[in-house]
């Protein structure tokens, strides 16, 4: 299973780093042959905080993998309008998970990917998701089918959880929350992570 | 406002990551000063999930830095073995905040930062953790004073928090995980985050 999560320069590390997290766990405990790989057009690039990281794969890995995730990133207005980078990608919603972070749902927007399903970012994006013609709601995470957008940071956790579970079943999400869960919480927290994915799955 | 998040070799990404940019966060909102930096006794570094990374700081800035928060890791058990780089780390509770996620508990113990307090860690890190005489509690937070440990990878939500709060005061931490917290369900999230931290703050 090849998962991309398509990571550009002056890029949010809770939106890249949590679902890769997330998605490495379940690989370490039950999936070895899952490949989650940091995905650019840059092979080097750094974040909005000004962490270099060096990509693992280059954009059209995203064009061959099972799942393709748009992290979020404080560049993401001008990326919406690379005509090459946008060109690059040729996604096919009914063959390929396809979700968005933040304002990755932007740049799934500028691709057709939305459409007119409802969607979700966060409040800084939201403007101009819906400048793009979105349907912007005041939720966490939604999905429909194979397309998926999520809003909030720390939303990423609903994303992974998603995809494992569209991929596998709901109790490989668990499992993967429930290890990356806070000690002492995780029973709860867990089951605040599936109440959110579930109608979806 | 210096802030050093330890960071080695075979690092979790969710362990280093979620604090820096939660903290990170706040600066933009507010604390223009803060620096929050990635510091690690190698120049590059790869994650446990194989992200290649530069460092930001050398070991030492964790000396002189207001803040220092030891990260988690593939490869903290022989870290915690390693002379030159525990000898390098000349830390001071009494004038530094010092904090660690999961395995990161296990070096601080070796510091002898930890003494006779209970202290939070990841499940496969507590027998190492125990052997090295720490009193382990089954709980997602825990600070006294300066020192504080958290388990589980998304504990480290509260690790930012409560640096947030004992630097500047609640209200700024509340209002950084508000930030990063899920459209739709910011308030709830951040009253939970909140609950966790305020008996140590």
């Amino acid at each position: 299973m090849k998962i991309a999560i398509l990571t550009f320069p002056g890029f949010n590390e809770l939106d890249s780093f949590i679902a890769l997290g997330i998605l490495n766990r379940i690989k370490h405990m039950k999936y070895r042959g899952w490949s989650v790989q940091i995905t650019s057009p840059s092979t080097h690039l750094t974040s909005m905080n000004n962490v270099a990281i060096e990509r693992q794969q280059p954009l059209d890995f995203a064009n061959q993998a099972d799942v393709v995730l748009f992290g979020s990133g404080a560049q993401t207005l001008s990326i919406a309008q690379d005509q090459t980078i946008l060109s690059a990608l040729q996604l096919n919603p009914t063959q390929q998970l396809i979700g968005a972070q933040c304002s990755g749902t932007l740049l799934m927007a500028k691709l057709g990917l939305i459409g007119s399903l409802p969607a979700c970012t966060d409040l800084t994006t939201k403007p101009w998701v819906e400048e793009a013609g979105v349907n912007v709601i005041n939720a966490p995470f939604y999905a429909h089918e194979n397309i998926s957008t999520a809003g909030g940071c720390m939303s990423s956790q609903y994303l992974a959880a998603w995809v494992i579970a569209k991929l596998t079943n709901k109790e490989d999400a668990a499992d993967a929350i429930h290890y990356v869960a806070p000690v002492g919480q995780k029973q709860e927290y867990v089951q605040r992570v599936m109440d959110v994915i579930d109608p979806f799955v």
